[in-house]
């Protein structure tokens, strides 16, 4: 497929993942080692025998970069994605899904061997979600992966923190990161998850402090960056060292701190039943990036977050299921 | 798995399907020359072309009368289910699903030649669907799949009217039903299609007429079935013919006549928002069938139908997202 690489807005660069969605119960995450709220990565016989124990599920696309490219795609802003799906169903699976919403994804290889990735996601009855990933091929992403012309081109570089536990597809994020910097425009990244950051915080801090422009975090994981318990230390830290950091808070909204000042409080959008929030952190930043790179004010895009996230944790799966663009035209 | 044929209430027999739910508007329906809130069956092209043609879809297992079985197990009930899936990915996560929702699934034989059967439903902003079915393998369900020990203890055989359309599917059926009477236990069916109906109706008339002892049918398939356009003409016909028949109108909730005489009138359960009407009439007879079997009346068997299929309504899915037995704690 030959694409307008000047057309793109954002550049997301993460796993590729069909997400396996199930109710269960906090016993069952208990009996099974999970700790609830967080991902953990797990070989293909957990992945078995995980999914024998599961309740009947859903499949959705998901991967967190790649939610995000979707939703600003819904938005009816231009985004790319790079991550890596084997030849087999579920890759045809989350192609069809990612480029039925718009989104450019033009991967340069499809391997054969292995599997695409999936994501055991365990909802239990506060909404919350668990993760167990079963990476697959998309730990296989590497730099040659990276598109320079895409990136270069593109206004942000959307990086997931999650890719940092696998060395070459860290390669391939670093990558993205320069060349978007090369070229004159923004790095922007999420810390995924507070393990995630645990595993990695040394790095992390190092990019927050030198390389990236537009942070994204939840309250457990800027407070892990900071190594912190305080949320407002945290807030504080971060302002100085990125130029924005969009800090989501769960059913308290969002802070968007900058290091010109700012410090900008977002509320919720109301939602009548939280059913999943699954995506919730990935949606919010698809809502920002997208006002962001369509020139709107902070205050504007941050609530354009708060939009996509509402829409995502009304039901099960993270990926919008109405057209983010139609529920923008609503409030705006 | 060795299974306890004592401990069945219903067994289910149909095509073994899993849905691909995607929203469409109602141009792309016309484009595609579907009509609104019917089935029609597509072959391996046509579903290449219509996926590549879809939006952005999530993957729920399906089948009519799967969602059924489904439907009773989550009740409570103990429910088994005779279909057909291939060795494939999507056969995994058919099995999978129907099983871990606690119904008996055992199929006597898994075909390596030939994709598990998927439907492509689109749902449109009215929240009805539309249905595309490449069946694959689902249709060489034969009558060597039917256990005879498994239907004959059973208190009811439930038969899928789509089956209809494959010439040895329609014996397996015919098989089924004759075990069942046989052994003196109950025959149900559902019309499952208007369009069914208009292929069928002289084999559906006979069925009704002196084989059916429970018929299930919503209001275009009952008028289609007595070649009618006044519903109360075809409701007074299906009272001389079957022994039950509960009968379905969407918003306006459903009338159960039975040969003795009764006329009752269920109201449907209010629901906040119906987002995808998929899955409503095999809800509804699944809390039927559950309450029918556990021995409750007529009048409480098709309030927990309407149960049923108010909760299948309000999301995207043909099975059930929450435990149907706790939501049927609540009313009782």
């Amino acid at each position: 497929m030959a694409h307008d690489t000047q057309a793109v807005d954002v550049v997301c660069i993460g796993n590729a993942i069909v997400d396996v969605l199930s109710h269960a119960d906090d016993a069952f995450l208990e009996e099974h080692g999970m700790v609830k709220g967080t991902m953990r990565l797990i070989d293909a016989e957990s992945a078995h025998a995980l999914y024998a124990a599961m309740g009947p599920a859903v499949e959705s696309s998901g991967g967190s970069a790649a939610n995000t490219a979707a939703g600003i795609a819904s938005f009816g802003g231009r985004a790319a994605f790079i991550g890596k799906v084997a030849n087999d169903l579920l890759g045809e699976v989350f192609t069809h899904d990612i480029r039925a919403t718009g989104v450019l994804f033009d991967p340069r290889e499809l391997p054969d061997d292995g599997a695409t990735g999936r994501c055991f996601v365990l909802v239990t009855p506060d909404a919350q979600r668990t993760m167990n990933t079963f990476l697959g091929v998309s730990s296989y992403l590497s730099p040659r992966d990276v598109d320079e012309e895409l990136v270069a081109a593109a206004q942000v570089v959307y990086c997931e923190g999650y890719l940092w536990d696998e060395p070459v597809a860290k390669q391939a994020l670093r990558k993205g990161m320069d060349v978007a910097r090369d070229a004159g425009k923004k790095v922007a990244f999420t810390l995924s998850d507070p393990f995630c950051v645990d595993r990695h915080r040394d790095e992390f801090l190092e990019l927050a402090e030198h390389r990236v422009d537009i942070l994204f975090a939840n309250e457990p994981e800027i407070c892990a960056l900071y190594a912190t318990e305080a949320w407002e230390e945290a807030a504080r830290r971060v302002s100085e060292h990125c130029e924005i950091a969009c800090l989501t808070r769960s059913e308290k909204g969002s802070v968007i701190v900058s290091a010109a000042g700012d410090h900008i409080e977002i509320p919720a959008f109301p939602v009548d039943e939280v059913i999943d929030t699954t995506g919730a952190g990935d949606l919010y930043a698809a809502g920002f990036l997208y006002g962001y790179t369509a020139g709107r004010g902070l205050e504007a895009a941050g609530r354009l977050g708060a939009l996509a996230a509402s829409e995502v944790i009304s039901h099960l799966g993270a990926r919008p299921e109405r057209r983010l663009a139609e529920l923008a035209e609503v409030i705006e």
